[in-house]
């Protein structure tokens, strides 16, 4: 057998046991995809299996990340270190193998996690900006450092999800040519066949986004067309292509072609028909005949090589480019310039009151030009969000004329999912620290995207403005309420919402030095004044006391533009002689990462705390004994009217301090901090 | 002044004074969209401004809804009751002119609610299809009760995103001929030319998706041509049309055509010199002439005597067809049929483990031919959510063989996004139910549009299967964690997450019964026991005891899922002569809004609670002592495997127990019901 076919075959043999071995996956899509799978890696995909971290490789997503076997498979028999105990244990509890793929946990060779459809190809959107960005910034004639393509193989799935249709205009728009993704065309999804409700002709469609389209129609068998089409694509630099490939899910099985062979175990029999049908023993599991061994690590030679070749390009490269290698290299270290805090902008109460979005601006403009790897940018909102720093160039295609591949401000339109989702992409590249940036409200629109962040450790800051009520008369169809809660109950993310100017540098320090995990920036539309005791240090705590009373008879605890409105409950408290300790909590998370110590240190016992935060008042039962807040939607007004209509204002909130403490009179409030 | 030109010009007049004095809003898109609102308020749409809730009304959707003075001021012309004084009172607390326009807030003449991008268009879209499945149902020869037409209005930051892509891409599947859309193509979005990164090709793309596209190339003031296209969009039958209409944003400013002129007042000079250039006199505030009130008012009129036919119409019709007319009254006026409640299956616990899911579908199969007004179906989930009842026919176009108009069951596609927005227009339209489905996990991809079902009142059915990591070997990118509290933190929506057989026919009657709220019904995968204790009515109150012993030393309260884990945990500690009760919690909403009493007989003074629920222990602090939850994201394996994993086993949480009640040995736990 000629050892293309033979390694398709094993492949499309191996695939079904590993999903019948588990007694759950998905055999379709990896029988189906095995050609051109074959293909991409045996001919086109330049990685070393040794050395999963090489900044050049080839970038590989499998966006249907349910056919995830197939990576699995094709990382096996490249000899990455996933062995064939890992496919054996497919699916268990702490195994290499999950049910999808997951970057960041453990599996070498997976960029960017999928199986949430359509985040794949958007983040291989992300991926090829990222490469596109940094081939600009650091290749030097006869030095093309940074030059690697970026191929996605998706599905139909992910063909409908309109985070696919976001990201695919936006790279339509940037260009990008190195930007190859493989259409697994194959008719089926889960309800059965394409025509029950996807009848859209999908090159068409990317035709008017601007790529290069082509069609291979025998995508099961005709590895000729697939290499010819993939060869094609390379040759369009200024377009990214796609590649509709028809293909027969499943294909081999009894059942091929249908619904029934996508998401479950073909079963034994049918294993075995497969088997026999491609030539080899219905009896034997997990066979990988030692003749596809062998190819594959050919292949992985190949790869191996091109990073020794790259290595001794970089040595010379770093011989005639110090800085830049330096630059280079401390940024895949993850390491921030030296100087970064320094940097920071600080407050004196005497300065006047400013917006956090605006205070956010001034460190952006401070930061910026200091901070290489910062790239991003705003959902069509740059004038709102204020992200775009003095002297920002724009990154796009040099034709446009509006910017070039060296500009690091992302024009990402309106399209927040894509946009979170690039992000991610541009962050499991290396070397760079992401951010975008739309209205607090609308991380809701994004939020299949920024899960991801969290769960896959990407570095990615999101610069959130018009974060409450605050916002005003645009109303409550723009108004927060349940956003933040939502974004605390979600692991591995930290959320700021920063009470003053100190607090966004600290905020911002934070955010930056936190690299395995995202951060939220949640800033105001409207001024707030620079508060006494706050600092940039203060935030590391998350939570700190912000101005104090001896003895004090009721702690008032609040975040972002409620933390001033504490400072006046306060001061009128001490006008009716009642003492109150204001605390400010810029960061939940990293609260409750402090000692029981400090957090007792906090929320003194035997005091009653009052949490005030103009949003859901949903989880501050954790801290407060009274929560003030708004478990309703919001209204369009003017936002003092609105802190007024909801309850929001120091005489309103001292009266129920001062029931809490009545009612406390007799009996000792609960400590919120003993564990038990 | 001819009619047509003067009407124009008030409007593009009197938007930028509405704007001016709220000193807040959008004067671009109403001054650039002026003509084409004339055109079709004027000449096409048919509706009856003295009955806003005429149901064969033409349907209006401003999706720019940043836009709305212009929907403001045309209903305020109509005579709609909306008055000049209401226009004055723009943006302002407690004001029927809101900053964004929204649905079932008072405001006569919005359809759905608009503002956050996209949702529009894709609300449009289940317009049009409430309005060709009621056709197909309800009319008869010589009786068209139903046959209005969907007219929408969308712009350049609508078309950019995801929710939208998605939904076009179904309608044109679903050959919704009677789908009018007018994309105002202004060429300026909020971060300015188009050309920054929305480059595609409009009317290519919406031609790949089946639409039928036309072009106006002046859409400033050629009247004629705008007539044209929309009298031929009606023509075509078999396709929805989208009708790229360029036109100049802020016409008439001196910043025409600019950025500056989106989002903010034209500020008085520019006003003035607006007014002039129309022909009005500067000096003159919310102007109106008599003769565009008069013009206006024979519009309204023909709109009156065009619901007075049909009113006739449905009389005569009502006389040949009294049960189909009968139904028709019922379901506008949202009762549903008598017998409901005798058709949900109840269970004992003799009866065998089924999911919830399961128990789902058996309540679908009993309901759904007695409740013709339920319609909808999954994002391509529909083998594993079990939404498709026996006997369902396919909500299908009749070209396609696949089912027809009269279909009840959607095809949603991987669309989850335009899923929801759709069930929003659903619900919209009137005599309908719809419903929507997909994993839990992907309520995520979906949430702008949940949030204005819930902020629009709109009465749509979530149903959610897959709901924690009871799903297995899926793994984290499928299992939720945060994803309940961010609902529980929503406001107007309910969160059912059953137990067992009783508790989701309980769960589907609330759900079905709540007209004025959406609800989400959160369903496990895997097989659960049916309950002593349980029934339907118990749902009504959102928590109740399940199960009970004398003098409880510990209250165990869960949902879904884990109430039998409490009952196993109840049985654990009642072996070792520990007194357990055990509590249920299907709703929490519900049980918010139950008496204090009530709740104070749930959850017993002076005995501490501690909650188990598998997923994010967050906002459980405020009914429990001590959660046992899941604070990190999941992991792949099979389900028991991942129950034992995170300590969710009846012997780990009976020692947690046991710690707590250890703990409040000596005090008396804090009790969680008391009002301060
Ligand atoms: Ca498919
Ligand atoms: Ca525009």
């Amino acid at each position: 057998m000629a050892t293309d076919t033979l390694a398709i075959n094993t492949i499309r043999t191996l695939a079904p046991d590993v999903v019948q071995k588990a007694n759950s996956g998905h055999p379709g899509a990896p029988m189906g995809c095995a050609p051109m799978a074959h293909v991409l890696f045996s001919r086109f995909i330049s990685a070393n299996p040794q050395n999963p971290h090489w900044i050049n490789r080839d970038r590989f997503v499998l966006s249907n990340g349910h056919g995830c076997v197939l990576q699995y498979v094709m990382l096996h028999l490249l000899g990455y270190d996933l062995s064939m105990e890992d496919l054996q244990s497919f699916r268990q509890v702490g195994s290499k193998t999950p049910g999808h793929p997951e970057a960041n946990h453990g599996t070498p060779g997976i960029e960017v996690t999928t199986g949430p459809l359509g985040q794949g190809i958007a983040s291989a959107v992300g991926l090829a900006i990222a490469e596109a960005h940094l081939a600009a910034e650091f290749n030097q004639p006869g030095f093309d450092l940074v030059d690697n393509y970026t191929y996605c193989i998706l599905g139909d799935g992910c063909m409908q999800e309109g985070v696919q249709a976001e990201a695919a205009s936006l790279a339509g728009h940037l260009q990008l040519g190195k930007l190859i993704a493989l259409y697994d065309d194959n008719h089926i999804q889960i309800d059965g066949d394409t025509a029950l409700g996807f009848t859209e002709n999908v090159r068409l469609r990317y035709e008017s986004y601007g790529w290069h389209v082509q069609f291979v129609e025998n995508g099961d068998s005709d590895i000729a067309a697939l290499t010819n089409a993939i060869e094609a694509a390379k040759k369009v630099t200024d377009k990214p292509s796609l590649i509709q490939v028809r293909t027969t899910i499943g294909y081999g099985s009894k059942n091929e072609g249908e619904e029934k062979v996508h998401g479950a175990p073909l079963g034994e029999p049918d294993i075995a028909q497969v088997k026999t049908k491609f030539g080899f023993s219905p009896d034997q599991k997990f066979n990988v005949p030692q003749q596809v061994y062998d190819f594959y690590g050919k292949v992985a030679a190949k790869g191996k090589d091109a990073e020794a070749q790259w290595n001794q390009l970089f040595d010379r490269y770093a011989a005639q480019f110090p800085q830049l290698a330096a630059d280079f290299k401390r940024r895949l270290a993850k390491k921030l310039p030296d100087n970064i805090k320094d940097l920071l902008p600080t407050y004196k109460p005497s300065d006047p009151p400013v917006a956090t979005r605006k205070l956010s601006e001034t460190v952006l403009n401070k930061i910026a030009p200091q901070l290489p790897e910062l790239i991003g940018g705003s959902a069509d909102l740059t004038g709102s969000n204020l992200t775009r720093w003095k002297g920002a160039e724009d990154f796009q295609p040099p034709s446009t004329k509006l910017g070039s591949y060296k500009g690091r401000y992302i024009r990402f339109g309106v399209r927040e999912h894509a946009m979170a989702a690039i992000c991610n992409g541009i962050s499991a590249y290396g070397a760079l620290i992401p951010f975008g940036a739309t209205f607090f409200n609308f991380i809701s629109y994004a939020l299949g995207a920024v899960r991801l962040s969290a769960l896959s450790k990407h570095h990615v800051l999101y610069i959130m403005t018009h974060d409450s009520i605050g916002l005003g008369e645009d109303g409550p169809t723009h108004q927060p309420i349940e956003t933040l809660a939502c974004m605390r109950a979600m692991p591995n993310i930290l959320n700021f919402r920063p009470a003053d100017g100190n607090e966004v540098s600290g905020s911002y320090l934070v955010s930056l030095e936190a690299h395995d995990r995202p951060s939220v920036l949640i800033l105001t539309r409207q001024n707030l004044p620079q508060l006494a005791g706050s600092s940039i240090e203060a935030v590391r705590k998350g939570a700190y006391v912000l101005e104090d009373a001896p003895n004090p008879s009721v702690i008032l605890v609040a975040t972002g533009s409620e933390v001033s409105l504490a400072v006046d409950t306060a001061a009128q408290l001490a006008s009716e002689n009642i003492a109150a300790r204001v605390v400010s909590m810029p960061c939940w998370e990293l609260f409750e990462e402090q000692s029981v110590e400090y957090q007792q240190s906090v929320f003194l016992d035997g005091v009653p705390v009052v949490s005030i935060e103009a949003m859901s008042t949903f989880g501050w039962q954790k801290w407060a004994h009274l929560t003030c807040g708004i478990d309703t939607f919001g209204a369009s007004g003017p936002y003092k009217d609105l802190y007024k209509k909801f309850g929001l204002v120091p005489d309103v909130i001292a009266a129920k301090a001062k029931k809490l403490i009545a009612f406390y009179k007799d009996r000792k409030p609960e400590n919120k901090i003993q564990r038990i």
